[in-house]
């Protein structure tokens, strides 16, 4: 991945000052950049670094007049951050997208296909009657189980495990270690303590642009033909367990380590921060705001900010632990005043 | 898999009335059947379905009368429910156990036995001197290490780790990205500020009827010749800690992202809710319940049911919460009472 | 592994009393010990056992003079018990480094190199240009992305994934299913409502003599030429998140399933309990002390032993909820003394 300085400058729509022959293959930051690297020059704090800079090439705003001279050479643009950036997400999308081809030894069961342009690394499994779309990405120590099917561009990165029958959407970016279909957790208690299996027979859908982090869980549902689903745009970090039968709404975003129980329906457009409990067959309104290492026990029906264990208004529990941290003095006034009190009532003081 | 109608009927004890030599090869819901499929009938709310759907056969009450027409052959049972539970288990053991088989390449190691039926995926991984009992499943990815014992029927998901010595009994689930036998957390703290691993030498033991849930860990003991124990017919649900030396007892229990401390000895038919941390060197009693989120820091004598952090009786826990949620209520009416003290005492007011 | 009672003595700066030529394989308890076995007597409880055991040979103190004839032979040391510790870390040793060479199928991409002494377990992964020490093991099923570096000594068990660019010092122990350099959870919200991911293309960096526990996660940092660095000596457990440009310092321990949101940096010398978190963006300063479960909001300035949510002075924290424990009784004296006053007033009794 190499481009001259020039072919920078037309991507992004700038002009260049100064020789735009020279190869770039590297982003930097202005203060550690080297040669063969490009920068970008937008804080005006970071100005000192562009007169001793070993980039190749800055990214400056049009209307930049330089107070020394400038060894490297020069972008202008409208907007230097916003183009640095842009280059970052080219750059991101030429590493991720840059493995294609069969490594071997990588196994592919029988009756199932895969797209145009696909990476399928040493070691991979993808078992029966699969279907892969273009440009997916199946990277080293990944299994695919019989009768799975995944849509365009997505990822899936080393040792992810689906499960048979789970479906994945396109653009989709699943992480190392992260399990997708494994068997909800039911149990039916027998009369002698023990506990008999209730198959898991459903699967689990992970629509379009969903993000899942390293080794988080998702369970699959428990009857046939039911689906633990996960919305388009949904992005779960890294640790997450996610029961059978959940649905976790369009555009909700899920912090590490926290956990959702069986049948619980999260709206969309929710924040759920870290190490977050939410309890079976609750429905959680649209846009709900959770704070972290909270614990859900009821519905949320309306849109609100909760903490706590059980959860409540955030407002309102910061107020509560406020006096929590005082509760040792408030025993203390309380007793006294109950001293002064039967003082005025005319019996003697309590000294216990 | 496919079965003709009469043949299912025969498993169920069931008469059937219709063509019973049409084939069917999967369950559905009496709403969502299609032709090849069979449903059951039991809620007389979802009555109006069996007019309308295309299931090839629905299983329905001995006594049961249509009152319309109806397409669908009909198996006729004493309880359509657990008729259909019945097959829904024999459907789920047979897709459980269909796999069998040598997929290449996979790894077996020297001195190494494995029993009839099994199945070992492609890239999986058995090392020396393991022993495997019948019908057990070792799906791709899975690594066995040295010394291994495994009992009949057992299944290990797709990329299980077993570290060596580890011992699992037999009708045993262990699902995907579970890793058991890894080292106790344990590290002596040297006089610089450093710390020195404690070698881990003991195992892992896992009876009978045991499920492991996804990305689970069991630690191994310290000393050799002991061992972490997990008691037959244990329960334990995804992304789960269990340190060096723990003792779960038999048809324990333990929901999602729970952990317990090293060396401490969990009861009988307990029931342990998810995100329950549990502190080491402590005796949870048989029976004991505790509730999610829970932190419990001392042993547990009495089979109670605890919440709370550090955990105690769950009604009372319950009656201080909703004292905590008037906090800032009690606050203010205790001022008001000593201003109101201090002026029967003659004071003036205090308004701070 | 296999040697004579007098190669251990000698070993050990011991005397042998008895058959030194008998060979010893195996290292166990006293109460336990069996022929071809070592054991060790320290505290005299243990005493009777050593004239009932087995084991060919018993470490014990230079001056101990049996009351009874003993079949074992003995070795003869100032301090038995870190004697047997010693033994016990050489054997240790002995089993950890035992797995040499590679073993086939197993995958090394171009330009990788690999020092002396190395194992490389079957369905192992190794990139391109990547760089490993002398004695590294590399079990079944790792994988290791492009551009990574290990140094000498350090073991990547079953099923480790380290993403491209990662680095990891000498002396290291890494265990099944940690990731190391997944990406970080960083979203920008657009106006539709949905996310945009913010490209993350830096590293993670693991210095020397660092453990960490199986399926840890550690991201990457998100800009380029930035890590999410663990200091030397740091000592992870298991189910750990450390999300992106965050920084553990030196020596600082931490117990399974907590986590520590973006860029923040976890002072030297820390003890972290389980299931703790710690919000994004803090400073926690050297030798701070964290409960389990504790939720961490505030940069922790100066080294304290805090515990709660949100997390303070641990002394302050018990004596705040015992009396959290009494709210229900504080609440009904307050509600007495108010019906007391309010007499005292010359009001009459309100018994809502």
């Amino acid at each position: 991945m190499e481009f001259t300085i020039n072919q920078v400058a037309t991507m992004l729509g700038g002009e260049v000052k100064g020789d735009g022959s020279e190869k770039i293959n590297m982003l930097a930051k202005i203060q550690d950049a080297k040669k063969g690297q490009i920068a970008f020059l937008s804080n005006p704090k970071y100005e000192p670094y562009i007169y001793t800079t070993q980039a190749s090439a800055v990214i400056v705003k049009k209307d930049f007049s330089p107070r020394k001279p400038i060894a490297s050479a020069l972008i202008l643009v409208d907007d230097p951050y916003s183009s640095f950036t842009r280059l970052l997400e080219e750059y991101h999308k030429l590493i991720t997208f840059q493995k294609t081809g069969i490594e071997e030894p990588s196994y592919l069961g029988k009756n199932s296909t895969t797209g145009k342009n696909i990476y399928r690394g040493a070691f991979s499994y993808i078992g029966n009657n699969v279907r892969i779309g273009d440009n997916v990405k199946v990277y080293p120590h990944v299994y695919v189980g019989d009768d799975v099917v995944i849509g365009d561009n997505t990822i899936l990165h080393p040792g992810v495990k689906l499960y048979a029958g789970t479906r994945v959407g396109r653009d989709c970016v699943i992480h190392s270690g992260a399990v997708i279909g494994s068997d909800g957790f039911g149990f039916a208690p027998q009369e002698d303590g023990t506990y008999k299996a209730i198959p898991q027979l459903g699967n689990v859908i992970v629509e379009d642009n969903v993000t899942i982090g390293s080794n988080t869980v998702i369970d699959c549902a428990t009857m046939l033909g039911d689906s633990t689903i996960i919305r388009q745009g949904v992005k779960l970090d890294n640790l997450i367990q996610i029961a059978h039968n959940v649905e976790v709404g369009k555009n909700t975003v899920m912090a590490a380590q926290s956990g959702v129980s069986g049948s619980s329906r999260i709206g969309e457009n929710c924040v759920i921060a870290g190490q977050v409990g939410i309890a079976g067959h609750l429905v959680i309104s649209n846009r709900t705001s959770i704070g972290a290492q909270s614990g859900i026990l009821k519905s949320i029906p309306d849109s609100d900010q909760v903490i706590g264990y059980p959860a409540f208004n955030v407002k309102e529990y910061f107020k509560s632990y406020a006096v929590f941290k005082q509760l040792p003095d408030i025993n203390h006034r309380l007793r006294e005043l109950e001293n002064k009190v039967r003082e005025l009532r005319g019996h003697p003081t309590d000294n216990r």
